[in-house]
């Protein structure tokens, strides 16, 4: 039954495969080295109990909930048509990459909350400086290591075992890694912020206690969130963009160049897990440079060998004429251009657009950068105008990033020479480019939350010198850039990898519909012609375009509203303990931080299956319901919007949350004066925006697309031929719509209910007060 | 050389005309009630005086700036390739068409600071309550008059001079119209949100006095401001939302339905006029019922009027089946439905939209509503959860409204039995029929800014009673809530506006590459072939869509940033004030209201260009460089990502605004406690969110795509046939691009320069302090 491969593309993938063990062999080494680290003091590692402890305890029960999830999922996945042998291999594969997401998410969670008190032991050291800003960055590298190393094994596992059928089969191993990644990224980045900004609001604004105060019962949940949020989550998500892209690759590069179309992107992902490993080597902090510095040194060189590496790869493995590609599809062999040259510049296009939006990621909100000084420098007429400044700064911010990449797409076409397959699978191609930088992006996002828990552990203890302090503030300084420039980079590779999904959704469309018509059944005419245009101009597929931007605006505001309203609980719960044990404030009493990490659980736990169930089913109820030209636009305006939305929340949020710092070190009146009152409450809006509707988006359009290509095949069959079953179709897309609209439903009578007890609580307290 | 039209046809448009005339007589007769009425006392006539004076000059000087683009954008329509004579009176119904939109803002303005004084007057006399309401109704209903009768002249009065031709030439009138309302709602939104930000955070948030207190330099500032931006942008938004409507009206039925297509839609304008007189005819306020109440019974009574009057000319005018249709487009001949059906049902489905939204709107936004209470609770938790929650509100708000609107569509496309071009002319109808509310949807928003000033001319001249202060006080909230509902009506007239005039550039496409084929050219292949694609999924298509939400976020982006720039002006002038003459303070020095209004009027216009040369250059760099197709999908990128972002900024900004008045009613400890400092921010935030970005998006989507109509022929000439010249096409792309981008730098410098200055200007006062 499977489609065969030559044995040398099964030689190759071999190879691959091992590079990808090798991969993960690196990481094992690296975590040792980490683990190898001094452990701090006693205090210091009963606060990081407390921290691993919650954190494990939410992933675990994260997972459990989840699991449910992915049951029914894969068995949704045998009600889709096509061949017996290849839906079980993408069951298993969705399985399998539901399985990576989650275990990269545990893995990071896991290493993070214990290199944590690591970083803040090695402050105390001599060399604490670069011992801190070491240990940090390894820990990264394990995740990083991870990523490219799992993802590449199974993409490669996937082509050994089902060779020519292996892109259907990935479908399924894609899903899986975006379907967890998403709600891994919505759950944790709803826990971390609800649990920061809580305690933001009672500790800093009410009670005018620092960040980190042991006093806050809130700490220990703001630490467990840094690292089910922005650690397990972003693992996750990158992990599973990795899969995607590959995915997408396969998909487009069988239907364009046959075998080697398969191949090459292999080859290019494998390089990556190479330079992967130079970048987190050659990552040390020299002399006196901050770790930034190191860390984009590390950045650009990997980049670099990169680019170089993959053209030499097109120059070997890639034909000089598209002629002589064994399996081209026919309307590329009279192309008159060179597909290694092609191919190459396709990968360098998307190692520079890493590089152009790194760059632009930092000006828009690095603390030294001209946006930023604006935003601060309205502090001083409120809170108000620096809720507007930087909502200005993330929307022009979002622009240029959307147009950069736009940019890049059009160079892709360009290449291509206006085909518009051959287009679509280089975009997929500069996608994996991007990808080479995958496991570096990994190591600098992780170095984020590992250094903002350091930071918490030390000032928790404190038992860190006042020299070590200031080191583990300027590590912490340097990982908010990390994570927010990794951010610009994750939306890039989202949005790249949608694009080529939705190049692999049109490819899955034309086949189902190839096979209608060779099967000789006559095709229906009317409404369903309409039903079949992809043409934008058509007002049903303009519809799309507009459910599909409303898809992103509405999970933005679920993700928004979860976070405000779980917040708001743990806002009630901390005043609750400040009251009912007044020692807490003197430091007599312990608060009971449990509690708070509780709730966080509880209520993200509850929260994320709205957006959740709303990126699968909006587009099953938009395709069965109108078709799939209009689920064509809703994918296109879903990306459209998707990307501006993304960059909106992630800058502005950045923007503010250095601008924060740039009062806190001082201008304006500094820490105390009304400014920075005012910046405080913009670095409190942005919390959500950035931490979790901002990044939710990326796995969000994936998901969208995934579902898009799996469901493509149903579509065509059940509203295409003559004698379709409308009822059937119609039934499908109103059941998919009930669920979708339900869950938005439900999560408002939740909202509603939640609003009466917080009336209650309050009522509570003032009788209490 | 003209298009003859048959006799039937030519009366039909006599008497509309003459039916438009009389609309303006009435106009008349309402404008001659309204000033009959009682002036008030000297100290309220000096006040709105001021205000008067401060409103004309802003205009004025703004007209003479938009002259000189009227001017330029007039040349430029004769550089587009076309017939001569339809040039010239294209170039003609441009000018006329600005000079209408010009002149409706300018009577809207002229008659609203007219009124205010006689509103603030009424509430001294008996039957205060009715008189105020009716005074302030009636106001709104010379303006509606006026916007039915001059945009139904205009129409009428082409197809009268220009038969068949008229289409042409009306694309004329109504870019002018469109272009000229995108100016003066940018301009006057700019205005009245800088000057009431402004006035807010230094009277209400420094000085804690009460809005509209004399001793705030800014007051008078922002009562112009209501007059500037709410009356007279909203004025003219609505007028070219009539005009465009109507414009792709005739464009669609005439190339679906031929002569009978150009008639009807200006038959349901016309029934729209009669619909309008009856409709503020009858809404007069009723024994002790409030004023809401009589304008909700006059909008439905007189929208349902309109359905069935629809009905009946539809039956009347129309044949019963397709093929009876003289000159009806090839492919709806063998059509079996009932033309008099569909086209009634079309209308009525534009008519129920509006209804729906008016009562959506009013639930996401009105202070009895969930969600603003929702929101209104937040603030026990401080200004950051207002604002997320008030952002929460927005996203799920605009999210609900756009699935109205999408529904709506698929409504028209199901009634055109799939039928592509039909179902454009169907939207279009709808579009008619939902403007069949518009005289008394002006009449509605008008209340609001009569209201408001009324009430600030009481407060300044501290001389009317404390029972007649709550009259104004409740007809203020009135006004409050019939802006921000007729905000929701707007966007709607915006996107089918927009949709059908998407259609009018197919439309245009399509009968530009005729030409060519005809002539016998060859078309050109490669590249240029993808250029033509509408299909989405072709990458450049997408890369249109992506760059048309873009468009919209950098709008959205740049009008807050002047926005907060502006008032951050005012609020330094204003601070300077109070330090300089510690006699204002205490009442005995009158502030220099003019220098604010001065301000205001220089950074307004200052601002202006730049949101403006982007909505104009944007689309030509795009059509140009990129091609026809990725021009379509940067339209509906901009429509999709449009009428969200319009929603979620009008009804954010309208939470926040009823979530104020929820706390300063009362809860959560009223006025002056921490709750109402925190929703005041949240109001502030508001302000450019509903008063300026959002509003300004309902001209700038209605802009590009007429725009895109406009050079469509000539996009089309330059890079379809083989022997086209490519280097002129991407110099005119290039230069087009240069224009929109240096618009945005230009803005940035000048942003940067007024950062320094505020800087300057905070040493300055610091050093005074």
């Amino acid at each position: 039954m499977l489609v065969e491969l030559s044995t040398s593309s099964l030689v190759i993938a071999g190879v691959i495969a091992g590079i990808a063990v090798l991969a993960l062999g690196v990481a094992v080494v690296l975590r040792r080295q980490v683990l190898a680290a001094d452990e701090g003091s006693p205090r210091m590692q009963e606060i990081a109990q407390a921290i691993q402890e919650g954190a494990s305890a939410y992933l675990n029960r994260q997972f459990r909930t989840l699991a449910i999830f992915v049951v029914v999922v894969c068995a949704l996945l045998f009600l889709l048509p096509g061949d017996g042998g290849i839906k079980v291999g993408r069951a298993v594969a969705f399985v399998l990459g539901a399985g990576f997401s989650a275990a990269i998410g545990y893995l990071g969670m896991w290493l993070a909350t214990r290199a944590n008190l690591r970083v803040a032991a090695s402050a105390q050291h001599p060399d604490g400086r670069r011992e801190g800003a070491r240990i940090a960055f390894r820990t990264g590298g394990v995740v990083g290591m991870c990523v490219v190393g799992l993802g590449l094994l199974g993409a490669a596992g996937v082509v050994l075992v089902f060779r020519g059928d292996a892109p259907a089969v990935l479908e399924g191993f894609g899903f899986g890694a975006a379907l967890l990644a998403m709600f891994m990224r919505v759950g944790g980045g709803i826990f971390t912020k609800a649990a920061d900004v809580g305690a933001d609001l009672v500790g800093k604004v009410e009670q005018g206690i620092p960040e980190d105060d042991p006093r806050n019962a809130a700490t220990i949940a703001d630490n467990v969130g840094d690292n089910v949020g922005d650690c397990a989550g972003m693992a996750a998500d990158l992990f599973e963009s990795y899969a995607v892209t590959l995915v997408a690759s396969l998909i487009l590069g069988k239907a364009v160049f046959g075998e080697q179309g398969m191949i090459f992107p292999l080859i290019v992902a494998a390089i990556g897990a190479i330079v992967a490993v130079l970048g987190v080597a050659i990552t040390r902090v020299k002399g006196d440079e901050d770790g930034l510095t190191a860390i984009y040194r590390g950045f650009y060189l990997s980049a670099l060998a990169g680019v170089a590496l993959a053209a030499v790869a097109a120059f070997v493995y890639l034909p000089s004429t598209f002629g002589a590609i064994d399996g081209v599809s026919a309307e590329l062999l009279d192309h008159t251009g060179d597909p290694r040259v092609i191919a190459a510049a396709a990968v360098a296009i998307g190692v520079v657009l890493a590089g152009v939006i790194l760059w632009l990621t930092g000006y828009f909100t690095g603390t030294t950068s001209k946006p930023t000084l604006h935003v601060a420098s309205t502090s001083r007429t409120g809170a108000a105008t620096v809720v507007l400044s930087g909502i200005g700064v993330g929307f022009e911010s979002a622009v240029y990033t959307a147009g950069i990449i736009a940019a890049a797409i059009c160079g892709v076409f360009l290449l291509a020479g206006g085909s518009v397959w051959l287009s679509l699978f280089l975009v997929a191609l500069a996608g994996c480019g991007l990808l080479t930088t995958v496991g570096v992006i990994v190591a600098m996002d992780t170095f984020g939350p590992v250094s903002d828990n350091a930071q918490g552990i030390a000032e928790m203890s404190a038992e860190v010198s006042a020299e070590g302090a200031q080191i583990l503030t300027d590590l912490d300084a340097a990982g908010n850039t990390t994570k927010a420039i990794t951010k610009g980079i994750a939306i890039a590779t989202a949005v790249l990898a949608a694009t080529a999904l939705f190049g692999s959704y049109a490819d899955a469309v034309a086949t189902s519909l190839q096979e209608i018509t060779d099967s000789g059944t006559e095709l229906a005419g009317g409404i369903v012609t309409s039903m079949l245009s992809y043409e934008i101009i058509s007002p049903v597929t303009l519809v799309g375009v507009i459910l599909g931007a409303a898809t992103v605006f509405l999970f933005s505001g679920l993700a928004i509203d979860a976070v405000t309203r779980a917040a708001g609980a743990i806002v009630f719960e901390v005043r609750r303990q400040f009251r009912e044990h007044p020692g807490i404030m003197t430091g007599e009493v312990r608060p009971e931080y449990g509690r708070v990490v509780d709730i966080c659980t509880r209520d993200s736990l509850r929260e994320l299956a709205t957006p959740g169930l709303l990126a699968a089913f909006a587009p099953i109820a938009v395709g069965f319901g109108l078709g799939v030209g209009p689920l064509a636009g809703f994918l296109g305006g879903a990306i459209g919007a998707g990307v501006l939305m993304a960059v909106f929340l992630a800058n502005a949020g950045g923007t503010w949350d250095n601008a924060k710092k740039i009062v806190e070190d001082g201008r304006y009146g500094g820490k105390g004066s009304e400014a920075h009152a005012a910046v405080v409450i913009g670095d409190t809006v942005g919390d959500p925006f950035k931490d979790t509707a901002g990044p939710a988006i990326n796995p969000l359009i994936k998901v969208m697309n995934l579902v898009a290509v799996l469901i493509a095949p149903a579509v065509v069959h059940m509203s295409v031929p003559a004698d379709a079953n409308h009822v059937l179709r119609i039934g499908v897309a109103s059941l998919a719509a009930a669920i979708a609209f339900g869950a938005v439903i439900a999560s408002r009578v939740r909202a509603a209910k939640v609003d009466a007890e917080n009336e209650n609580r309050a009522r509570v307290a003032a009788k209490a007060g």
